[in-house]
């Protein structure tokens, strides 16, 4: 099944994002966001899309598709192959659009929610077809990075899975299944973890923002760009791997060494302490200028990774480098 | 103070790869570790170490440094300007380590340990000059990765971590001063927030090992690698920042999304399920192959932090820009 025309429901930073992977991917897309801004937002987060998409790849580009703001999901979604929904993250706001996106959508479309923690099985609760709904967990800048965790509920078809497993690899995208259906899946629940170590450290003054940013992009930071927390450490237990590793440091796991087990109060004293730091920390760059530095690094990482082991490419970058060969592959097939 | 000497106590694989980074920056290194394989042991890492060097800069280097291995403590320190301990993590050995570094070191010398996690407070507890030490937490691998975290203890002199901050920046290092004395530090916390975490999904199948860590290198491993949680939350607060986000995402604070109240049990089958599926994710890659792999990486990564923003550069690639600036010094400082 190959995706041809997508819908975006909800258009905000992530919304957005979808709607600029689809169009400069060569699909069409129907936008629908009740913002009166929607227009201005969406179109900020195109040109930085487009800008770092330019730079991603010489391979062949697609001719970029249409891209149409419509007053309301039914039209959004009538035509749509993919369906895409940004919504914010409250559940019975998620409920009533994807009822209504479930009447007005065609039998065979797939429809993915973006949430980063609501479960599919209480998304997709009150639809008459839910068997083609399912989670498709994004990362921000959507543009750019790979991950998509895909979750299907109690009652998603896992053939609708399969079928959006490959239309997110349509687009130049890594799907990750999540075998079973957990709150905030699984990239979120390592961020979360952090979170929450990071603010008891701020509260007690043990280090700013600032400085514990230097420290993880001076860190380990550079090592998850590339290798996750497993094979590092099976790096770190030498010639003997991880069992060997996990039996050295495994005893440090009893000791207090996290105070994850409170969170603290996000009060206005912590509220003020972090926004204060954050704006010392970003000095004059303004949100653009920040999106711009990042987008160029990890467009530069990304580059790094497909060019590694002598061009067979590793991690993300093995996904660029398929993403590359279907997009020189639907070139072909043009001419 | 301008390091010339150093000592590295301990040489398994960070203190070897200490001893690599001392060596390749022209600085005679004596080396004490009572292992029957030191020798070998360290050789590999120098070779890793020495590979990776190469790569990462074409600012003149120095003559690398002399490497001696010595039968004691006391033959390693007695005329060095920093001394490195990286011995096993048991308290009562590092106190009796350092009480004989303590009793054999020149008055001013910097006595660094590379503990991850013990306090300075107790470490320094029965030396008879404790102003002199502190500790200095490095990242694997050592030779690549800049962060240092520089953390005193109650009696370590405020001058000697001006001095320290000092000679690891000679040596092409990021030193952070952590402000607070804290079990594990900084980094430490965060790496174990999520480790606590990560067992949790892979103890409950969630995941595996592999999807695990393509999770983390598909999206914000990509992040971390140029810009720490809280600035990337901040342009995730978009055109409000930071106050934004918090105000935003505070709330998922409280939701059950993590289990980091409890440790999962380290129990066999668990930690067969762990090594297991890291066999399968390394495939027919050795650690060494793994090892080469990441360092590649990293310099690529490090590379293009450097050259960022039109040469200015970016985080970690300061921290370059900055040592290639030190090593044309002493060159042109040499002729």
């Amino acid at each position: 099944m190959i995706i041809k025309k997508t819908a975006a429901i909800g258009g905000g930073v992530i919304g957005g994002a979808w709607a600029a992977r689809f169009v400069l991917n060569g699909l069409d897309c129907k936008i629908f966001d009740p913002h009166p801004e929607a227009e201005r937002i969406v179109g900020e987060v195109m040109a930085n899309a487009t800008r770092a998409f330019d730079s991603l790849t010489d391979a062949p580009k697609p001719e970029p598709g249409k891209l149409t703001f419509v007053p309301s999901i039914e039209e959004a979604v009538e035509a749509a192959d993919l369906i895409q929904e940004s919504v914010p993250e409250r559940l019975e706001l998620k409920q009533k659009v994807h009822m209504q996106i479930d009447a007005a959508a065609s039998e065979d479309a797939l429809i993915g929610s973006s949430t980063s923690g609501l479960l599919p099985t209480d998304i997709q609760a009150k639809m008459m077809a839910p068997e083609r709904m399912f989670v498709a967990h994004p990362y921000n800048p959507v543009y750019l990075l790979p991950l998509v965790e895909i979750v299907g509920g109690a009652r998603s078809d896992p053939a609708a899975l399969d079928h959006a497993h490959a239309a997110y690899e349509q687009i130049g995208m890594k799907p990750v299944r999540i075998r079973k259906e957990i709150d905030a899946f699984v990239g979120d629940r390592l961020l979360e973890a952090v979170w929450r170590e990071a603010l008891w450290l701020i509260r007690d003054d043990i280090c700013t923002v600032e400085e514990l940013d230097d420290i993880m992009t001076h860190s380990f930071g550079l090592r998850w760009a590339q290798m996750g927390l497993f094979q590092t450490y099976r790096i770190a237990g030498g010639e003997a791997g991880m069992r060997h590793f996990i039996e050295q440091f495994g005893p440090t796991m009893s000791l207090p060494w996290t105070k994850l087990m409170d969170v603290p109060d996000l009060d206005d004293a912590l509220i003020d302490k972090i926004a204060g730091q954050s704006d010392e920390q970003a000095g004059d760059l303004g949100i653009r200028d920040l999106e711009r530095i990042r987008d160029d690094n990890i467009v530069g990482f990304l580059h790094v990774l497909r060019d590694a082991r002598n061009g067979r490419g590793w991690s993300a970058g093995k996904a660029l480098k398929s993403y590359e060969e279907r997009l020189k592959a639907m070139a072909a097939n043009d001419v």
